[in-house]
């Protein structure tokens, strides 16, 4: 007998659920520390994805108690939409199965994974079946059930069902036993990542009760949903062949005008037929009928048509103001000096839309010698574990951070210095490098648009780092010159038995600079900015005064009263200043706002200490 | 209607191809230079997989053709057992269906995924068909298949069948058309994971033709297959209770002692006795009727008393002495100074064997301002990307290297310096982090064995570099006494105008050692190793002089005759050396062989340099 037909007899099917019960750390289930984040991730995810869906400005509690050596008991309770009877036992007992894998939108969860890989490494560890509670409405009884997965046939195995009341709109609330290990006060552990996405959800009250009884409230701090993102289509860019003609293959439409405007976004009927034109492809043919050749052809126009960016209302980001406070948050022990941020367009790979936003905390206490910190987001969700092997460390090797003022050994690699990066990924589909969900795969399009949102956020963080080192120079300048000038006038005076000159007019000279300092001091939500400018030259000067200020609608006062006031800035005029005169101007408004940025016109800027040139609005 | 009622039309379930199809970068396609080396890979691993089962050296053919714009044609064609026919379309048209799944034993590929994930990405990037030709014996004819995926159920689609002539014993080979990017002379490329493969697994001649029509032949060189791993039975030793409850479900033994020794490996009836009895469970009992409470307690059981070690032959190390070459291959332009290797003993995590092995290159030409190279091997497969990801970069990121003579930033990450570092985790069940199996996950005990393994290549590597600093400060001494004394004598008879004064006596008293030098010389497969003493030392020494050799067996030659001959030394007797008296000591190994490891005894070892006190054999 050949030998392939001995081998042939162990050819055989693999279920999915035995593949991960051998590979649960695919899963994310590697060591006992991550089991346990990952089990409460995967829940906690589920329960944001569906109050949203629902409109629910999500109550979700996580308790976690100690059940024998290395085994805790986890249980995880929402105020969500519940889940329908008929699909409990599918969502929690069966692996690939799922409500958004087959939407194009955004969402925390896609795969159909995450909570039955819970299901199946909680009975591999401890044997024990999940507990599951959902009520679907107000005057509906709640189900429960006692789930195992049949791992042969990748099928919930029911061990026990039952109706209960339950006192409660409605809501899922699920509990089960876990091999892991507990952690407290490190940055991977469930604390970490329950902090990282309260700051990101800021609808969300997450009540978090830790083995040892202490109970931590990230309380509510938003009172709206955040804008449900749209379920969109695919968009010609970037589309392959082979999903072109699955897409033909499957859809209702009878004519290929009708099935591009319908089923991708960003073809109106016009632009359907200057495809179907340029690929020489006849408008009234069916989809059933395009075969591989023509299929490639409108590949091919595709790549070729200019057709107008997806809408951005298919991803939901989580802001620039709320990335500022995140990174406030997380340093607030530390006073930084500097807090910059970027958000992105929109821009696809594949046909899928996705964004980038991108923040830099810089300096304060912030550690001088350590590699820099940095925070992952991907959909909202912190990504806590996979660093290296994610592509927005890659992009963070991959740009020269020297020039930004960061120390990095030969301009690659993570740099070192006192700074934080905060990256943000979303999209309809974000690309993991495996089911755990910890790293972002290596896309070239996400890459290229993390570095370009990062090298904004930089250039403002060096900009920052030269205005303060230009402005510690003169200031080492000024003192020299204020303070040990009058000493030696008073020295020499002394030695040479003189009276001593006077030399206020000498300092002047010598500086030959308008200094402007400032300052801002935030109170609450009050945040009073104060600039002072002062004549170190020999002349009088009349010049224009601008600072940038993020909306004049946050403005509250600003003495002396602004010549102008525009959208983004205010401008004063500084009339005929004195040599040695010094004025205040100040304002406050009713937001952040971190630093001033100074502009003058009128004047020449090199004479300027602590302001840049106006470049108009 | 309750919105769950509406979310649930929603729920469906995800065929697996789909999932790929979606998250193609999950098994390696993130981008078109790696699609390009995974397809590669895939299929080589596969060729080299089937050939070892059957018992075939493997002769393996990789040519890729340029086929449009990014767009290739790969053909790859061995001289394994072949497929019977009917098992075809199952093995490239279905995602999860393969052979080595089930079994327990060291192989390739594992997961019934790699080749079929091929064959998904290459209609979803061209459209076009796989075809397969395969032929399993001599008399028979060769199969011929063109498939795609139907990827909603998941199962392959025929598109055409035939029977065809092959002039071949047997063997399969396979042609396809990929989206991808070519790319030459670099680490992550086709040619660089060939090299590896062919390094650990000399036995396979590999052919390549590039696209530009180079053909690289990577020649057989050991005419011997490797040991056959053996499939074995889960041990014992961390065995999970969710595992046990589906082993006790599934066995067909009758009583629990039957079944703990046929089911495991390393428990003996006695043992398995032993197991029922610290349980408390009757060792009659059927294994069916064991519920969790008694599964638990077999497993605290587990843990108590001691196994012996799983079977060594379950799996198949790639030896030192491969090491050695091949990373001698990788520096042979280098010219490094000192490799050193090392192999561990299997260990168990959750019940399944692994073992690791390490070498370390240093020195030569190898880049000195640069990170070190990390070249890593998982079941004899060089992996090339996910660096970070992986538990073997992890574990070099943690070991303190400048205590081994590397700079390193804070004990941590890592090391710079001229070395490069090659590990090879080889077990029945690799941790994967993806199915793209490029990292190993964060197993706590592969870490471990990584760590303990580098540590003794690296403390070789430490002592040899204390060696030669050590050897370089006498050096140093030596020519400054035997070079600038005579020169300074001659001046000051000279200023004195008194004949030179004899100093032989002053600089043997200033020395005061026994010097010993040694060169090692390698030519073709002989290797010439000259060690010299010569005594510096004012009274006359004998003492014993003894020199490690990997095996006596290798041993050609040796002069003067060695006064003993163990198995990993020879030892001669140094009689009566006089002062200034210099003796020769060489021998002729038909082995490699690197550097000498000199000893002595009889003397007090403070007085001789290039040697270290003789501890026993």
């Amino acid at each position: 007998m050949p030998i392939a037909e001995e081998l042939a007899k162990k050819q055989k099917e693999i279920s999915i659920a035995e593949f991960f019960e051998r590979n649960r750390q695919i899963l994310g289930f590697d060591n006992l520390t991550r089991a346990l984040i990952t089990s409460v991730k995967e829940a906690v995810d589920n329960s944001l994805d569906a109050c949203e869906e629902a409109g629910i400005l999500p109550d979700i509690i996580i308790k976690i108690e100690e059940a024998g050596e290395n085994e805790y008991r986890i249980e995880i309770e929402d105020n969500g939409p519940g889940i329908v009877k008929k699909q409990i036992p599918n969502v929690f007992g069966r692996l690939l199965y799922g409500s958004r894998f087959h939407s194009l939108k955004q969402s925390r969860g896609q795969q159909g994974i995450g909570i039955s890989a819970v299901v199946l490494y909680s009975q591999l560890t401890t044997g024990k079946p999940i507990n599951v509670i959902s009520k679907i409405g107000e005057n509906l009884p709640a189900h429960s059930y006692e789930l195992l997965i049949d791992t042969k046939r990748n099928r919930p195995h029911i061990v026990k069902e039952e109706l209960m009341h339950w006192d409660k709109k409605s809501g899922t609330k699920i509990g089960f036993y876990i091999k892991g290990k507990y952690v407290k006060n490190r940055k991977q552990s469930v604390y970490g990542y329950l902090k990282n996405t309260a700051i990101v959800n800021p609808h969300a009250k997450i009540i978090f009760i830790e083995p040892d009884g202490t109970k931590n409230v990230f309380d509510r701090v938003a009172y709206e949903l955040p804008e449900q993102p749209k379920e969109i289509k695919p968009h010609p860019y970037g589309v392959e062949i082979g999903t072109l003609i699955k897409m033909l293959k499957e859809t209702n439409a009878k004519k290929m005008v009708a099935f591009l405007s319908k089923e991708f976004s960003s073809i109106s009927p016009q632009k359907a037929k200057e495809v179907l034109s340029l690929a020489n492809v006849d408008t009234n043919i069916s989809p059933k009928e395009i075969g591989i050749e023509k299929a490639k052809r409108i590949i091919e126009s595709f790549k070729k048509i200019k057709f107008i960016s997806p809408p951005t209302d298919c991803l939901s980001p989580i802001g620039e103001n709320l990335i500022k406070r995140g990174l406030r948050k997380e340093t607030s022990q530390l006073s930084p000096e500097f807090i910059s941020t970027n958000k992105r367009m929109p821009c696809i790979f594949r046909g899928i839309p996705f964004m980038v936003e991108t923040g830099i905390v810089y300096g304060g206490n912030l550690p001088r010698d350590e590699r820099i910190e940095i925070l992952r987001f991907a959909n909202k969700v912190p990504l806590l574990y996979q660093e290296g092997a994610c592509v927005i460390t890659e992009a963070i090797k991959n740009m020269d951070w020297r020039r930004y003022g960061l120390e990095q050994k030969g301009g690659k690699g993570i740099p070192y210095g006192p700074a934080i990066i905060l990256v943000h990924v979303a999209s309809v589909n974000v690309p993991f490098t495996s089911e755990s969900k910890e790293a972002i795969a290596h896309v070239e399009e996400i890459e290229r648009e993390v570095k370009l949102s990062l090298q904004q956020c930089a250039r403002k963080m060096k900009a920052h780092l030269s205005k303060k080192k230009k402005r510690a120079k003169a200031e080492n300048k000024f003192l020299l010159i204020s303070k040990i000038l009058p000493e030696i006038a008073k020295k020499v005076a002394a030695t040479l038995g003189k009276p001593i000159p006077p030399i206020d007019d000498v300092i002047t000279q010598i500086m030959n600079i308008v200094w402007i300092d400032d300052s801002v001091n935030s109170n609450g939500n009050l945040t009073e900015s104060r600039i002072n400018v002062t004549n170190y030259r020999k002349a009088i000067h009349t010049f224009d005064l601008y600072v940038e200020i993020p909306s004049k609608k946050y403005l509250v006062k600003a003495i002396p009263e602004p010549e102008k006031i525009g959208e983004n800035y205010m401008k004063w005029k500084v009339e005929k200043i004195k040599p040695s005169e010094k004025r205040e101007f100040k304002f406050i408004l009713n937001t952040d706002f971190d630093e001033n940025n100074i502009y003058v016109d009128g004047i020449n800027p090199v004479y300027v200490i602590g302001a840049e040139k106006w470049e108009g609005e």
